[in-house]
């Protein structure tokens, strides 16, 4: 139970004798709009929230709990690890002893079938696919129960707003009701944006792609950003043909070095990379796979076509306009300022809501906020400043702050300093397949007498679990001192950091020095 | 470069004109020494080190680097490393739908004898202690160049003090000279204590362990702590039949919550624990096993038994008497302050130095910022609060601060709270082989306003990456709310820190609620 006096919820003019259904209902029940829904119903609101998923243009549906669970963060992230896993099995298991036994899984179907097993080591589609829809299915259920104990009535509707106190709620099988609240809160999230091109129907999307029964095959990702990398990177990783179309540079917005090494990388991990080319036409030929024209004249056939070229809020049929709710026109988020829409009793959080971070935990912590001061008496909002995020290629890279080119931006060249270091994992320093170096730190300061630090950065394994802490220490205010006057923890990766001390000025090389 | 002024080294009575051989003498290479010795000669101090290894009882000797890096931190995170990989090839790949190809290193060798491979994998000890030994090999030979390249000269003898400022240093066959210095500095680091009992001369160290030629087979690990839960960890997780003779309780000083979790799960790994006993006799047997009376009146034959009792310092035949140098009777550590001994002119550092924590970083930190202080103008003294540690068993643990019980005894069970939360960290969740709920998480508060932070303990996978960027922020005055305020990071291990919400006082269960 939260730490504060819970609101009694008195002559505010909403949460008593409003007449209204609910105090509170939330449309959309992903990261945000859940833990939004149950804080309020803890602090004592009366709370529904609807979710419903419309299918993707593929087909493909799923179950409560939005994008992070079911076509994102989750699934995302188990296949990654699959992925690491089957890379670490094929790289490091000679060089630590481990001889593999009998080809695990060797099932009876298989010797039934009469099929020889292949005898290099694979990951299987079909298998990891089907464990981590299970596992899906399990915390859809979960996120239901636990919207019952805390209880938030939930329907499977899909709102749209008639007025500023009313939805209508459309079910599955287009049954029609009308639901009445003095508040609402809007966390509909987003869906990706579909490709331009001639033939874009013919491409899937992150939408799609985890639940595929037949393995992808040859894959070809468009665009250059999180979602593309990191699904090119779990394919390839799984020992599939893999090819990235970039239109123009990889992961725009953050630091350059860092999204460079994460390239060269992918290359070494087999990604192959198509530079400065668009799709400009796809075309499903007779064998079902998809042939694709290339905006520099070059064609190729893929099993797959994956699009993951941005992503669009899911708010053009909700009716917004009717409630004088404003969107961003380019992306359909919604403008606000402390989650408070133009509309006074209509709130939105998560990816819906435009210039904030999407990301799971900036949802769920915005939602809570939200939450406290909606109904728990609290006057504290979200802070979207210096949030950490972590991209799960096959090297992770994991960054708080500013890149380098945003600090010489906003400092200028000669007002900032980079202290760096590449290093090897001692996890792949035994190993002779793995790329050496490829782990690299480096960490932003302005030259005020103090060294304040403006960005931290590092490409490497177990980037997030890294980059966490790091990011407490950012919300205090840190300075370099601070950073190396902490002792390290031997042997770790993190410990490169707490130990920085080549700057790049000096042009000393920053793979010198360490243990 | 270290970014503060290089001292000129003037008229300080040491470092100029005072007529011996040079600014400064380490005594010891160790983590500690040649840290120490390369800052000093960065900073333009004459320095020279001596480093020398006695081999263990068993007859185990080694090269350059100290106890870290030739029978500590890295051979033992490397089996480690090695030991969780095969962990997970058996209990992870069938889940993530890995299917194991053909035995790897199925070498000509193994034809050629006409040995029919084990079906099972199989971590084999010869091959991952070769290829541990020889990367080591490869880092004595960087330690000697880096040493060389920052002019420090390097002497493998043998030091015993003479005067204040006179050593004689014995080489491998016994040729004597002699040293003189301004200053010195003792970083001789620490051995194990041999077991007690009749027979003890039958039991190795881990001196001995990482190195041995054959695989230890069924082992015996006497003691509690540290060292030899970690050894009992990687030798069970390669698949030997493991045993640890407790005489009280795991892991003396840690939260005992903590320890416990440990206990059980390396209970489920395998490890056998054998409670309130020591070893009353070992004797060698026919078979060549050693056969253990323990305390109980039980007996047992063990192929390997390795003492892991504790630690003393290495300081017996230096001939600090000579020269007024103060050590505890009971550990043989140097007694001082500042790192300074109880004569002006020689300094210590590492585990030599009385009532430090025995870690790497520490020694390493203290070695750089004794020579800034000495030859650098600098004035900063080491910090040795707050410093972060993990223990690499099985399921690591990290932690940071005072432990629950130390918090109680400091503060009054009323005056502190608990935060805390098991959970199941995504990379285990799909496998039904893995325990469940195995990883806690807990942070320690006391009861101000504000909610400082008093400790944060991790039990999981990666404890030592996850714990780094903690032990910033806690040099910065952690509260409760700047914690809690950190935006986390989806899908991490790490973030379950940052969303702690159940108190134990409220004695909800702390399994409950997450993603
Ligand atoms: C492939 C991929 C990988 C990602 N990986 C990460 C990651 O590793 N870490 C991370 O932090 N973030 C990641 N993200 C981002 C993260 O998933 C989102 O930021 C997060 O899910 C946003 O939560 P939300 O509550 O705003 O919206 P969502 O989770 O999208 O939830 C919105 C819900 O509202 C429903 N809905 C929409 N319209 C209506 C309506 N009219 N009526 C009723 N219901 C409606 C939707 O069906 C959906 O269930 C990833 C995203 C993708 C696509
Ligand atoms: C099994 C094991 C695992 C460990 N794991 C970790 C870990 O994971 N993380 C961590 O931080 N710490 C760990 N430690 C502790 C860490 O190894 C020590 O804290 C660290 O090595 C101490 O460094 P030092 O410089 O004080 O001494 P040492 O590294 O011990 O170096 C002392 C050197 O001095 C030499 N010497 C001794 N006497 C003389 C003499 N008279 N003349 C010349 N030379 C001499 C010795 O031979 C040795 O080379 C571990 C220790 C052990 C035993
Ligand atoms: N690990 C995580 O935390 C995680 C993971 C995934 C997603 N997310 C969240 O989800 C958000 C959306 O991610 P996203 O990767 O879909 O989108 P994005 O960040 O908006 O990037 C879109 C990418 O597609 C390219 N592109 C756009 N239009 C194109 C076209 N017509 N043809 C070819 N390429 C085109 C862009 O190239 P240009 O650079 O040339 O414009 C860019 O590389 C992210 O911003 C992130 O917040 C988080
Ligand atoms: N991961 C790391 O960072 C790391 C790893 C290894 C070592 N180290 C450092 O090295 C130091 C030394 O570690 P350590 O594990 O050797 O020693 P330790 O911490 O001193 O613990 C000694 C253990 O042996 C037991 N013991 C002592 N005498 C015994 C006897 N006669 N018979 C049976 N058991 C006996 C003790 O039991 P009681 O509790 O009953 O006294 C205790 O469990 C640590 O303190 C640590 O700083 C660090």
């Amino acid at each position: 139970k939260p730490n504060y006096p819970v609101a009694d919820m008195m002559d505010d003019g909403y949460t008593k004798d409003h007449g209204y259904d609910y105090d509170l209902v939330v449309i959309g029940g992903g990261s945000g709009g859940m833990a939004a829904a149950k804080e309020a119903a803890v602090l004592g609101a009366k709370v529904a929230c609807l979710d419903f998923v419309k299918p993707s243009p593929a087909g493909t549906t799923w179950g409560l709990g939005g994008t992070c669970v079911n076509v994102g963060c989750i699934p995302k992230k188990l296949f990654h690890i699959g992925s690491l896993l089957h890379e670490s099995v094929r790289k490091d298991t000679p060089s630590f002893g481990i001889r593999l036994g009998e080809p695990n899984g060797a099932s009876a179907t298989d010797e039934l079938s009469g099929i020889v097993p292949d005898p290099s080591t694979q990951m299987r589609w079909e298998l990891v696919r089907e464990n981590i829809q299970n596992y899906i299915r399990g915390l859809n259920f979960k996120y239901r129960v636990r919207l019952r104990e805390k209880e938030v009535t939930y329907f499977n509707k899909l709102a749209k707003f008639t007025d500023k106190h009313t939805i209508e709620a459309v079910d599955k099988k287009g049954r029609s009701s009308l639901i009445t609240a003095a508040r609402f809160l809007v966390a509909v999230g987003g869906r990706p944006s579909p490709l331009s091109c001639e033939g874009a129907e013919h491409a899937i999307s992150s939408d799609d792609v985890f639940a595929m029964e037949k393995c992808p095959g040859k894959t070809l990702c468009v665009g250059a950003s999180y979602i593309s990398l990191e699904c090119a990177g779990f394919l390839a990783g799984m020992g599939l043909d893999v090819t990235v179309a970039v239109r123009s540079i990889l992961l725009r917005g953050f630091d350059r070095e860092c999204a460079d090494k994460i390239g060269d990388y992918m290359v070494d991990h087999g990604v192959r990379f198509k530079r400065d080319v668009i799709p400009s036409k796809l075309e499903k030929i007779e064998t079902g796979q998809t042939k694709v024209l290339f905006s520099d004249g070059t064609e190729e056939v893929y099993d797959t076509v994956l699009a993951a070229v941005g992503r669009m809020a899911d708010t053009d049929k909700l009716g917004l306009e009717s409630v004088g709710v404003e969107t961003n026109p380019k992306n359909r988020r919604i403008i606000g300022k402390f989650e408070q829409t133009h509309c006074p009793n209509i709130y939105a959080i998560g990816d819906v809501l435009d210039k904030t971070p999407e990301l799971t935990p900036v949802a769920i912590q915005a939602g809570l906020y939200l939450a406290r001061r909606l109904f728990g008496g609290d006057k504290e909002a979200m802070d979207y400043q210096n949030v950490c995020t972590t991209v799960f290629t096959p090297i992770e890279y994991a960054c708080v702050g500013l890149s380098e080119e945003d600090a010489v931006a906003k400092y200028g060249q000669n007002n900032i300093e980079v202290y760096h270091r590449e290093f090897v994992p001692l996890e792949w320093s035994l190993s002779m397949s793995r790329s050496h170096n490829a782990a690299y730190t480096k960490v932003i300061v302005d030259k005020s007498p103090q060294e304040n630090v403006l960005g931290i950065h590092y490409v490497g394994p177990n980037a997030g679990e890294v980059m966490q802490g790091y990011g407490t220490s950012m919300k205090q205010g840190l300075t370099l001192k601070t950073l190396t006057d902490t002792v390290g923890i031997h042997p770790t990766s993190s410990e490169e950091i707490v130990t920085l001390s080549i700057t790049k000025s000096s042009g000393e090389d920053a793979a010198a020095g360490g243990c």
